[in-house]
């Protein structure tokens, strides 16, 4: 199994490696904000501190650079969410990792790069087909697991398809309105929509999830104070 | 006030008018899957059974198109949401009309529209102004309806403006996986989607929300059977 990634700490590579990674981090931070269409090979240059023929060393072109990029996204997605995800064998403990790795990376920036991958129809017949079949994996993961949910009565009454897509809708929206220098601190935004999306798809009983979530915020030390508009 | 429409109607206009409004849903329905860069002229003028010289009677080019999308679209939040909710004095029961109503709408289609409203970098400066300050209009509804539901003590402990964004993203998610004809029925995603919404954001209390719920699922005639994978 790969290595974890620790979300806050910069993805470990070097020379060539390193600065590929970085453009693809800024790269996908500014489609996330402009909309693909709209963000330019100058824009990602002058970002990521490059000439205009500084960053063509490193990437052939604008739809190469967004083929690239959702490989990245998805080796982020399968070695940050889905490898530690699966460490838990309790099927709410496995949602509850999987929605607050995701939803932490795109607060982060990190994870800028999954709203990326809605840019299907950008790519070459060939690319669409690998991105399809790892984006396909990762929603059959988050699927089963509230299937497995479902199956233990947890699961509101309501269909882990859509239920699926709820929380993927919610978590990748964060990356269009949240500025991590606004009024609401990164701490804060995790722990609201782990509450939003964990009491969303899941039954409340006492001692199940309530309990779980303040253990988790007095382990993260978390306060609710502040940041509050 | 304007007159309220009836979403599964076809929207009241004749002429140019009732052409224009076609051309605008079927285009942001496409735009809506494919996404806006990735939409021609062509594909708009096909889709509504018009030839390419046909569409330029009616609209200028894929700008103004845009444009003219995020005014109709606007109308149809202001006319098939808003004016709706402001008759609920009830806070709970104005988010619930709310979130019917928009996920509805964009269930049905008609609604596609409002994930084209975050093309904002394609607008001219003059026209963003105009979209931004109705977006925040419908925005800050909806957060002030959170508002006074926190004041009322039945919000969760979450941020108001965390609530509404994470709400949104779940709903205008929609278009991009949602398919008519697939395994899901309209009914079912619709109550689905409201039981997830209101239960991330609203404490669950017996004799309040899930009341309304099974009230109003059988007001509508919606059953859960059958629309499950």
């Amino acid at each position: 199994m790969a290595a974890l990634i620790k979300l806050k700490e910069p993805i470990p590579a070097s020379g060539r490696g390193k600065r590929a990674s970085n453009i693809y981090r800024v790269a996908a931070e500014i489609m996330c904000h402009k909309g693909y269409g709209a963000t330019s090979m100058n824009d990602i240059a002058e970002a990521a501190g490059l000439t205009k023929a500084g960053i063509y060393h490193y990437i052939r072109g604008k739809e190469d650079l967004l083929f690239e990029i959702m490989m990245y996204a998805m080796d982020r997605v399968e070695e940050g969410i889905v490898a530690p995800a699966k460490e838990a064998t309790d099927a709410e403990e496995r949602l509850r990792t999987i929605v607050e790795r995701h939803t932490r990376s795109v607060i982060e920036g990190v994870g800028a790069v999954t709203i990326v991958l809605e840019e299907m129809t950008a790519l070459t017949p060939a690319h669409r087909k690998v991105i399809t079949a790892r984006k396909r994996a990762y929603f059959d993961f988050i699927r089963q697991t509230l299937e497995q949910l479902a199956a233990e009565g947890k699961l509101r009454n309501v269909s882990p398809t859509t239920a699926a897509f709820s929380l993927l809708g919610m978590i990748l929206w964060i990356c269009r309105w949240y500025r991590r220098d606004g009024k609401i601190t990164p701490q804060a935004a995790l722990k609201d929509y782990l509450e939003i999306a964990m009491n969303g798809v899941l039954k409340t009983e006492k001692g199940s999830f309530q309990t779980v979530m303040s253990t988790m915020v007095q382990d993260m030390g978390i306060s609710a104070k502040g940041a509050r508009e």
